[in-house]
């Protein structure tokens, strides 16, 4: 296949560029390295089938272009920062809902149908079922972020409906591993390396979150862009276990050997669109023959080493 | 209470304005004029309670000026025409889930916290429960209209959550009525002035729909935005009936004493992303002492009625 991966140099873009070239296929990258990084592409531009575009979804033109002859588009680009909605409510709606609309047309002029979609689990807001299934009540959004993933996956379907494209769409729980640069694991870390005496929980430890190793993500993603043909399908990606942010409390002190000093800032949120639980039923993805490798705590302890060896990520501005 | 009703010269707009107006309130009424008519804000514009702003959603600071001291803002405005989306998929996006962002922007910087918004079931895409409810499990897009108004909702939730915003968000069935200019029974008026003897139905005439008659449609409104001080509310706004295209061929040609020719374009749907059953569970907004005072089949003969009355509308290019 000739693939189209936005958002190519971050974290699970880069991890799933990788593996495409693995299997042989050519991979045109997008990225605007807003928030992605040229070292997590340093595999990639070693690779003759890898072309690396860098420019903005915004910037359709260019986009349409480098789309030239592809056969399927994995729109993986986004702003994934969910916490800091509120402070540019209109960085979501644009780098999220606008930008998948550019990848859609931009697809429609080159004559590509088949888009596979990094969603997010924090389109169910605050969930009221757990696990929760893909087909839940239509929930209330919680989040700028959520509700401009929700807004993009409507996009997809109507296109789909409406000019014959194929969609599948992943609908992930937070993912952990290699390359991961932001969330909570992250933020730790952060705040360890600055100060190994000292660590501040947003909210009160107890939000229940399911997180998934970023290898076991993209394992999902590949198996269904092979398995799965009708028009449209939809996918949670988790873990089928959760964990309070408490225990990754203990885990990352561990893995560091360190004992900081605990301070909680309070609540069951962590801020504002915070989901003081997060618990996907993973069944129907599971049913394709799907099995995460990683155990939640496997995925923490890899994110931690991975960030000690690469400490750069934790110390840059 | 002053209030703000985008796409106040519009159908549904223009009678909630009249309303307002008649139950004493200040109306700041906007509207760009691209699908409403001057005609119907005449009554509106005897009131010296009543302020006309003729200007875009998109123009940010004219928006955002004109809300000043407002306490609730009315969002009726919006590209209603499902049909033709894909022959302009960004018309949806702009005229719904942007303008929609520009006027909770707007709202922000005045502090204004309550909104009041016009949605649709055509969110609900193909439904498989009928009659369905506001709860239904989360339905795929069927069209570029519905996408972007699910689009606007998530936006709107969100701004409860992230900026203490409090809303009413109407799901409407088709709304008939006086001042009603687009739809089937439209379409039938408007083929049938140009030539009493042919009706040409898009579909195979038996897709099932059920229509609301404005004036109950308001009745709704202003009666939910007097009852309702939690933060979000979701109603269905529709009849507890539904009848079929053909009912309505019959109805509409009984009243203007016509025998046509009838061709069908055939098929189940009058278009792509026409939806072949459209029925929803009104229960929720019942429960709040409502119910519609005119049948379908009255609300027919009143919208020819009033499209005879008013054949400027029918010839109009």
């Amino acid at each position: 296949m000739r693939c189209v991966v936005t958002g190519c140099a971050g974290f699970i873009g880069s991890t799933l560029t990788d593996r495409l070239l693995e299997q042989g296929h050519d991979v045109i990258g997008y990225d605007n390295f807003s928030t992605g990084f040229p070292e997590f592409l340093k595999t990639a531009q070693e690779s003759p089938q890898f072309t690396l575009i860098k420019a903005d979804l915004l910037d359709k033109e260019t986009l349409t272009k480098s789309m030239q002859k592809c056969d399927i588009v994995f729109h993986i680009a986004a702003n994934a920062d969910i916490r800091f909605g509120t402070e540019h409510p209109y960085k979501d709606l644009e780098q999220n809902t606008l930008a998948t609309f550019n990848v859609l047309e931009s697809m429609r002029e080159n004559n590509i149908k088949r888009i596979i979609f990094s969603s997010t689990s924090a389109i169910y807001g605050e969930a009221s079922v757990f696990p929760t299934p893909e087909d839940v009540a239509i929930p209330s959004q919680t989040s700028l972020y959520g509700a401009s993933k929700l807004a993009a996956e409507g996009l997809i379907q109507a296109y789909c409906e409406g000019f014959g494209f194929q969609t599948l769409i992943f609908r992930f729980a937070s993912i952990l591993g290699e390359r991961y640069t932001h969330g909570h694991v992250f933020d730790f870390c952060k705040q360890l390396v600055n100060n190994p005496e000292k660590l501040h929980i947003l909210g009160n430890g107890k939000q229940r979150k399911s997180y998934l190793h970023v290898q076991d993500c993209v394992d999902a993603i590949l198996l269904a862009t092979k398995k799965m043909n009708n028009k449209m399908s939809i996918f949670n990606l988790g873990s089928d276990t959760y964990f309070e942010v408490n225990n990754s409390v203990n885990w990352i002190c561990e893995r560091l050997n360190i004992q900081p000093n605990l301070s909680y800032s309070g609540g069951e949120r962590g801020w504002v669109g915070d989901n003081p639980f997060i618990f996907l039923d993973c069944s129907r993805m599971r049913a394709l023959g799907w099995q995460p490798k990683y155990s939640i705590q496997e995925s923490i302890i890899k994110t931690v080493d991975f960030l000690q060896e690469n400490k750069w990520l934790l110390t840059r501005r």
